[in-house]
């Protein structure tokens, strides 16, 4: 179990194709998970998600831990049964949301100064974004409530400082960070979930170099199934984000999946997977749908433009999805106009199968050996850059 | 085309099954259409509408004349492409809409006294609900409305009199719709709409028996395809309702589907079905999905109860529905609880299927000669009477 066998390295890339086995069947990658935060992936069904070709989906452990709480879920056996999803799931471990709480606009930038959120050596206190209710978690918590949740991999409970943290304060959350890993990782064993759930490390250290590489040696030498690289796509600039996946890359194990949280847009995918990343989650697909855009190879559009009002065509004449295949673009904007859900369904849909269906491009050009064409050639195309 | 095949006669009832055709297909009755207001049964495809075994839905000619405005609709070839359903498909003629503009609680109750809605013996003036703009309507232009939206029934345009008018009132309103009812069919005839599209007539006369008779008999004696009973369910306890169902039905043609309008619960199905109705539609199901609200056999119940949230049965563990065959109350109480859109689609499906089932059911009693027992078996299980 948790097995990753590469199947084919590019040529000229770091990007290759894998297969990694889970409880719940095997994953193809490089492969896109679409985010069902509170076990359901916007609007959608879990068949629908399968006609999708969707492999494995994310999970949140903040938003579930608080509602519907783990035991209702653990006394269904799991998120698998409860939400009928017999595929693969990953469940973060709530780190990410939990940090981001210190966030909010109206509130001082760091977090860790903020009333919501008061971080402790060996946990977090938070107060809850639905009743203000406050919770202490510590990452032996987090790694139980996700034993109970029952994904197939599950997350370490790691610490995401603000991007404008000083590079002092990026240190001491790498080092809790650390520190959390190893007692994730022990609850991880004690538990004996080691061949039922496999549990990712998180790199973290912000945009420093140093950090990153520091990081990355420490989660590779944990010796877990997967590594995950978290702290990035929030806020810094592309190019940092790139030399961060740069750095870290040639330190974190050939023969595990590397998993580049939390992004993203498809000429990010793209970047990564050339990089030598094999997975991804974003909301982006399904939010972009909730706020009608829509993905076609050329970029970005909104189908609530008043031009879209008569158009015949479907969203992307050259999309195979079942919006495209069954309605016009003008039924759509109608349905988006109305705040008809329909309509939320049918670009919800598309934007998947466009970010689900350029994986399936992407793995295929790694194997036939012409992936920095085919990337080259998407980029040349999208306008949205 | 249109022709209205009864197959078999109840016992001891009104109650009998036939089958309508139309140019998309045959219609078996008694037919429940459920309701796409604006070109969309809400939260659903086709595709579902398909599986649930929708043989016809119904769709608002008011709101489809404001937006998209039924000039798009006709650039499509009608609703029937534009929407991608390719059965059957009835419109309201738009008046029962107007009318319950002037009808909102902030405003006298009497509609034709305010602003809203302006009447005048040759149509309607009234403002858009949606940007308060100005358009007047006639029995002609709600007619070539629906010639453009191109549904297989159309409806003449009525008045339907506030329930708390004075009997002079209901004349007068009573009048007005038939002199309308002969305008819509001269120019449904002059538009050589005949044989694509069946214009079904509606009787009118508030709660007054004497003017149900005048009318019933006035709408049928205009031999259309199929006639309604409209003005009903609009607050009248069911008593009234009942009685005003058997004051009509004897003066309408035993050899023509009859259409009872905007209703209702199941046990108003059964009772109408039992007077000799053969059409129904309502936004019930519908509407109380998206409240949370379900049916079982023994009547509604409301899955946002806290006696839910565990609960590891289906919404009724004898529905053979997607929903209850997929996901527990547990599961639906969950993404009701968060506002999660697969919610709401598995309870409209859920309560579509209730009643599509229901009609099921009735069609097969009646076949059987065992209807009147059927009823009364139903009935003593239900709860909310």
């Amino acid at each position: 179990m948790f097995e990753f066998k590469i199947h084919k390295l590019g040529k000229n890339t770091k990007a290759r194709t894998g297969v990694f086995s889970t409880p719940h069947g095997k994953i193809q990658t490089p492969v896109f998970m679409p985010v069902g935060t509170r076990a359901t992936v916007k609007t959608l069904s879990p068949d629908e998600l399968k006609t999708l070709d969707a492999e494995i989906i994310l999970a949140n452990t903040y938003h579930l831990m608080l509602r519907p709480g783990e035991k209702t879920i653990k006394k269904f056996k799991g998120l698998h049964k409860w939400m009928n999803w017999d595929r693969p799931i990953l469940t973060d471990s709530g780190g990410f949301q939990i940090f981001s709480l210190g966030q909010d606009k109206d509130l001082p930038k760091n977090a860790t100064k903020t009333a919501k959120v008061r971080i402790k050596e060996n946990g977090v206190e938070f107060q809850s974004h639905l009743d203000g209710s406050r919770h202490f978690i510590t990452p032996e918590k987090a790694t139980k409530i996700q034993h109970d949740i029952g994904a197939d991999i599950i997350m370490a409970f790691d610490e995401c400082a603000p991007g404008d943290s000083t590079k002092e304060y990026f240190i001491k959350a790498m080092n809790r960070t650390h520190d959390w890993l190893t007692k994730c990782k022990a609850t991880h064993e004690k538990a004996g979930k080691n061949k039922t759930q496999a549990l990712f490390g998180i790199v973290q250290g912000g945009t420093y170099k140093d950090l990153r590489e520091i990081s990355a040696k420490f989660v590779a030498s944990q010796n877990l199934p997967g590594n995950a690289i978290g702290g990035l796509a929030v806020g810094e600039n592309k190019a940092t984000m790139l030399k961060m996946i740069e750095t870290v890359i040639p330190h974190l194990p050939e023969n595990k999946p590397r998993y580049l949280m939390g992004v993203g847009t498809p000429p990010d995918l793209l970047e990564a997977v050339d990089r030598g990343i094999d997975m991804f989650d974003c909301v982006l697909p399904t939010r972009l749908a909730r706020h009608s855009a829509f993905w076609t190879q050329k970029g970005l559009n909104h189908i609530k433009n008043t031009k879209f009002k008569n158009d015949k065509l479907p969203l992307d004449p050259k999309c195979n999805c079942y919006a495209c295949k069954n309605f016009s673009r003008s039924y759509i904007y109608h349905l988006m106009r109305e705040g008809e859900l329909l309509g939320h369904r049918l670009m919800t849909i598309h934007n998947l199968h466009f970010l689900l269906n350029l994986m399936r491009l992407i793995r295929t050009s790694i194997e036939q050996g012409t992936f920095k064409k085919f990337k080259s050639s998407f980029l040349k195309k999208w306008q949205n850059k």
